[in-house]
């Protein structure tokens, strides 16, 4: 892997997360507790990132910045076992990053825990719909119109947010990330393993459908 | 019709139902009685979703996810009556499993009833230019520019929820399965057949229209 | 000039007006009385509504919806002073049945006279501004990205609402037409003629500095 | 440098101004002292916008707008010393018009002073981060996209409002015309140098960091 993959995907985390805890912290202190302002404020800002993002470092890296992203992608054959180590590196170490500079950015203390709690069957079920959308939204947008993917990820984040209870981390790198914020954003670190744990259902469960959807799914393109 | 059409329209239109119905509940949770915030969530994520999933199911089975859509493109000799009436099966049925499938997320009675009152002249005109203007969409924009009708029709949609006073149900699938909600976005079941009959006169007009309109419409392709 | 034409700019118009017109009202009615959730609705509804039908009918009619676009490419030679009235027409008659339709569906008054003092230098500079925004965008849009003005016209008006004094009417026959509402986007009949002649003084100006800068900007085609 | 380029430089800083500190007043104005419903407005003003400008003037100048654009520019060898100055000076002079014509648009004296602090460790990072960002857009859009150019700096503006504690000034001409207005989007004058001195350091960096990076990145266009 090339040091130019590695930083793209390292500084392409760190900048997602800044945005997604950023716009979190920002919508918080300006809209006096009405939170479906900050979250409209928090799910556009990170449709609009992931646009930018996605378009910028995909030629580079391919633009995961989640590592259930790489582990499709290694499963697919796309990468070796290496890659798929650091790239997952990249993408935590980068997480961490990125909360910690917003931190700075916000004049809050850099090292946080997050007190929120996300538990529980419809939070566990909300984590398995996103992320299986998600992962589908790539699979189906590189067949069906692979230049796209930027407005589509953006997208699909941008409704996820909306219409899933957890509003969609869909991303462990994210999840682990997000457990050091005491912030919007943040999420209780008793309750990272039940999503991380959600999420890799739904990848198994993406994996297994893509092997008997994709003959046919082949023929339409 | 093939197993993956089928799905497409199943999957596509319980999707669009979980946005529909998901944004609705998140935006109404969180905005503390102002329903303009919420709606505001509920139309951005309907647009953004449709305009995502428009794009990646449309290769598949064309994306219809609306009983209308299907028997406009089978009156169009596009389809055979059994594909329409399986393509409807598969929307209502999907429209329904989505909604169930968003009250579990937000840890809500899987089977509610809706109790929104919907009718009057106004909600029913409200419904017949909803639904011509997003049949006339799909028509013109199929002559004008094919490529770009998942960005017309996210965002005709998005327009529409908030220029019709009946938030631009258009779509009987749709209208079924929010008489399963007592949520922000449901509708009283005694209200669903008043709601039907307008999109279908829409319909019977527009087909009616597009006989008149085609040979010089086509003139200008 | 076609019926299909005539059509055109009559429902587009129309339509253009129910969605001005409509948003303004739903927004006014959820939003107790927060101004600025109103307009937002109202200008993201715009813009995309505006998207939308200049993509449908560019094709066909040219989709002016404005007198004022209208007389520019009559200047310009591209079309006839026949051609011109009755698009002028189309689009006066259209505005007007937009907006009654819209009180129509929201169980108003269908004939209302509208009561918002929009008068001062401020307004004026401020309808001046923006009307000659809106025909720069046109004429540059044209030569940089023709294909793109559909999403150029739409982000232009989204923006306008918010940076001009006068949320940009930006167009004779929708100022005619906004003077028989009393809702949000309303307009006080006495204050129509300085808006209009604040938006000839724009046109004027623009067709001088087009021929002016005409010469050079070709050169960079 | 033609008397188009210098226009182009000179009338877009212009409108951008007006965009920023138009959608801010007429936010705070409207939002009763919610300034997350101001600034959400101000940031998809501005996004929006830019989207426009940089389409529209792209072609005719580069559609800088920002001396640190042009310096990069200049860096790169696509623009001579004298042209870099009288870009410099029409963006200046531009912004600060931008900002004297949104005073007269909203009836407010026309001669104002910033009275926002806006200092401190954290919001010099913010600037930093901020200008970065931007520069790293436009340098690796150009290679990815470049005729997405227009869509991803508007994009990465909306999103960056959001993310960072400043609010993403991220432009020399832009704060020194922000100092001229004690509205919602003003700065006092005091903290003008502190905000450019953190913009020329992210310059030098991204300027570094380009030659750095730029020979792998080149191999993977």
């Amino acid at each position: 892997m090339s040091r130019q993959e590695w930083l793209a995907e390292f500084a392409g985390t760190a900048t997602l997360l800044m945005i997604v805890v950023g716009s979190g912290i920002m919508g918080e202190q300006l809209a006096h507790g009405n939170a479906a302002i900050a979250l409209l404020a928090n799910s556009l800002a990170t449709g609009a990132g992931l646009y930018v993002l996605i378009t910028l470092l995909g030629p580079i890296s391919g633009a995961h910045f989640n590592p259930l992203v790489s582990l499709m992608m290694w499963w697919r054959g796309e990468s070796s076992s290496v890659q798929l180590f650091a790239y997952i590196a990249a993408q935590i170490t980068g997480a961490i990053i990125g909360v910690w500079l917003v931190h700075v950015m916000f004049d809050l203390p850099m090292l946080q825990v997050g007190i929120k709690p996300r538990a529980g069957a419809g939070q566990w079920l909300s984590e398995i719909i996103a992320t299986t959308g998600l992962l589908v939204t790539i699979l189906l947008g590189l067949r069906a119109r692979a230049d796209a993917i930027p407005a589509l990820v953006g997208s699909y984040i941008m409704a996820a947010y909306w219409f899933t209870a957890s509003t969609s981390f869909a991303n462990p790198a994210v999840t682990i990330a997000r457990a050091l914020t005491t912030t919007f954003a943040g999420i209780r670190p008793a309750d990272v393993p039940g999503f991380i744990a959600a999420q890799l259902v739904a990848t198994a469960l993406v994996l297994m459908a893509a092997r008997w959807l994709r003959p046919s799914v082949a023929n339409t393109a």
